[in-house]
């Protein structure tokens, strides 16, 4: 948890911005009012009093005791124009590790601070380069993995998100005009606009705050992948199928961090679009609590999920949880996985099916362990689930924070609606709009804490 | 091995030139006649045709489409005002994975070649902007993990050492002037500097040679670590003192890479210098003609370290060996180590060494397995054999090639001296006169062919 105050940028600040390892060359970012004033203290070559921004110069870095570090080239960005909006010098070194942690002992040991996860973000958030929407998009940008992740994170940091929620708040502020304009003249008998613009108004917030809610569903499997559960019964081959579905693309495969312990979930891009795997624990009708509980949080999975494969092993084909497994696939596309195809054709495990599938379920009959027609189930995935095409212009949220923050924001703006209808008196519906307000101004940061702040900017990568 | 040929420098190359993975930001070099063009082709922002040399301009990176990648910082740097001598662009991107393989595709797709291994460098090289020592020494900087390594492969970069060839190379020619001198003059009766002269000075050229030569003995150990054999017979617990030497600085550990299989050697930085401990085969008495093979390796690691540790198992204090080991100690620091002291004392052990070591010999009791006395054995390493400090003008030669050249160098130079003493003509003096040359051109580059260039630069990192 970063523990730093939100405006504490009296210090200059220092850290390695580009990836962490060898390489050609590294990036190390200065930031800061003394910016300028320390690195000159380890620079030999032109003075940096007189480099114009945004100018680069060949020069040497020393250490602490003025012995040559390295020979770099070193670019000045002025204040404001610069990525925190402060004073910013960047060193480009050779990239070994060496040189990387002396030259960050160097500016330490001239002044500076090590930064710490996110803090250059944070300071171009605090300086006024962007809002808190943007600031995140950021860490989003760095961490997207597919092209569709990409564009909504890139159209976040470039503000279309910010103007989306400014619109908003501009409808909601021109609310509280005609609301307290109502209040003003309350006492008096005049004519003014009935309240049936003020509602049609409400009503319009609404429909666009739950817009963005609900893209909230869309915006998560793009940035975390498309969920996809796959349940069955013990021992039907759950575990050795996502190997399989897994094993061929292991080069794109990743862990999800922060994921439940009790499942296994890996992402794997197929056909363009992001795709998270989860393996849930084995269903079958149990008295053993722990069983039990396990099998509730496969129902939870499945409650995510926006494909449901369903493991049936073909030596046993077993429908006895036919029932409770349909019942949870409501909405989402369900895709019948016949296993152990090398053991036994799949004949008797699908007139089995039949009996209990509704008409036109989709069935496919694999062998996971012989790695055979995989290809086919992947095809019938990609077919089942895709994201729709998104541009750099996308507005979808991403973000569960954001999510959370429509969602109350949504709740305030119903209730006014409820008390137009119910005739409320303009002060309370006042104050729900100003909840609503709130709620807004917590995504772009006009409202936060230093418990928010540090929330977010703890998941950045340092020297960002 | 890179089959370019040299001059290939009409198209235009780029490559990621920060370290692999996900960070803060990436940067990506392009370089080559067309690279203003090619980069122009996929830049929405200024026009690079109106940037001036090393200014730094923020716009947006597009991909074949026209879409957005990237909002990035492009950096100009216009021939020959730059690292290869070509025109240069940098764009430093957001750090993502995604965005850095997009970046390179778009650019592959505007025309550009993906860079080899070190063509960059190649490149400078090519173009005069440094010699093949100085080029060399890029990949040595980068690979430095520790000060002196650090320290030398700078010298060597900065051209410290070429300097110092040339220095010897304008000898040479000297040389050569007055041998040819003699020859123009040899059926005139003309009284001119007399051998004394030339053999002085042939002397002198011998001697410089010669000390770069011997520097690489330590240049070797800078570079690649001191090396420190663990030998003893088996079960003596070498390797698990190898792993006990290495734990506490997992961190800093690293694979040696292109060692040979049979012997494991791992690197650690203590006090400052890097180690390089050489795990060998266990030593007895054998028939067994794999084994013998083992043990004459052992030899041959031996040989070449600097410092020996003998371990010897307290529990079966064997010394019949002893002669063997001792044999092959001579010029090195040789430390006893008696290991297993968590399961016997060490007393009849050393009262059975003491009937073989020389007197004076260092012993010390430890326990592997438990870790210890480790920090003691640690400290007796440092003591018995320190590098030299160096400082960023040292010229030692830290290169097996290098050294080869000299060698030859140093052989021909050898040869003319004994030509001088026997009264040899000129025109035999000046063969060996110019084969050094041919050996001291070779270092920096002068005299080369592609096959050398080749096997050079492919050792370095793309996008250097």
């Amino acid at each position: 948890m970063n523990t730093l105050d939100l405006f504490s940028s009296n210090d200059t600040i220092c850290a390695i911005s580009t990836p962490q390892g060898r390489g050609g060359i590294a990036v190390i970012r200065v930031s800061g009012p003394q910016a300028l004033d320390i690195v000159q203290s380890r620079w030999q070559g032109k003075p940096l009093a007189n480099m114009e921004s945004h100018t680069v110069h060949l020069g040497q870095l020393t250490d602490s005791n003025g012995d040559l570090l390295d020979q770099a080239l070193l670019t000045v960005y002025r204040a404001p124009n610069s990525f925190t909006g402060e004073d910013v010098v960047e060193l480009a070194c050779h990239g070994s590790t060496w040189i990387q942690q002396q030259a960050i002992q160097t500016l330490i040991d001239a002044g500076c601070r090590h930064a710490t996860a996110g803090e250059f973000t944070r300071r171009a958030f605090a300086n006024g380069r962007m809002d808190l929407s943007q600031a995140e998009a950021v860490a989003d940008v760095i961490e997207a993995q597919s092209r569709a992740a990409h564009h909504v994170a890139m159209s976040q940091m470039r503000g279309r998100y910010s103007e989306e929620l400014k619109g908003l708040r501009d409808k909601l502020l021109h609310f509280v005009a005609l609301i307290e304009l109502e209040l003003d003249f309350s006492e008096e008998d005049v004519t003014f606009a009935d309240r049936s613009e003020v509602t049609a108004l409400a009503h319009d917030i609404h429909d666009l705050i739950g817009r963005l809610a609900d893209s909230y569903r869309d915006g998560n499997a793009i940035k975390d992948g498309m969920p996809v559960a796959i349940v069955g019964q013990t021992n039907a081959g759950k575990s050795t199928l996502l190997n399989a579905l897994l094993r061929d693309d292991r080069a794109l495969v990743s862990d999800v961090h922060g994921t439940t312990r009790d499942t296994i979930e890996d992402t794997v891009m197929m056909g363009g679009t992001l795709y998270r795997f989860i393996d849930t624990a084995g269903i079958r009708q149990s008295t053993d609590t722990v069983e039990q509980m396990g099998i509730e949080r496969t129902w939870q999975a499945m409650d995510k999920a926006k494909v449901v494969l369903w493991v049936v092993d073909v030596t046993s084909a077993d429908t006895s949880m036919a029932h409770d497994i349909l019942s949870h696939c409501h909405g989402k596309a369900l895709i019948v996985v016949l296993n152990k195809t090398d053991l036994d054709d799949e004949l008797a495990a699908k007139s089995e099916l039949n009996e209990v599938l509704p008409e036109g379920t989709t069935v496919v009959a694999i062998s996971a362990k012989c790695d055979s027609d995989i290809e086919a189930l992947r095809a019938l995935i990609v077919e089942a689930a895709t994201l729709p095409e998104v541009d750099s212009n996308a507005v979808i949220v991403t973000n569960a924070r954001h999510y959370q923050a429509l969602t109350h924001a949504r709740d305030a703006i119903a209730r006014a609606i409820d008390g137009l209808n119910g005739g409320l008196s303009g002060d309370l519906l006042d104050q729900d709009i100003r909840e609503c307000l709130h709620w807004l101004g917590e995504i772009t940061g006009e409202v936060t804490t230093d418990n928010i702040l540090g929330e977010i900017f703890a998941h950045f990568c340092v020297g960002k």
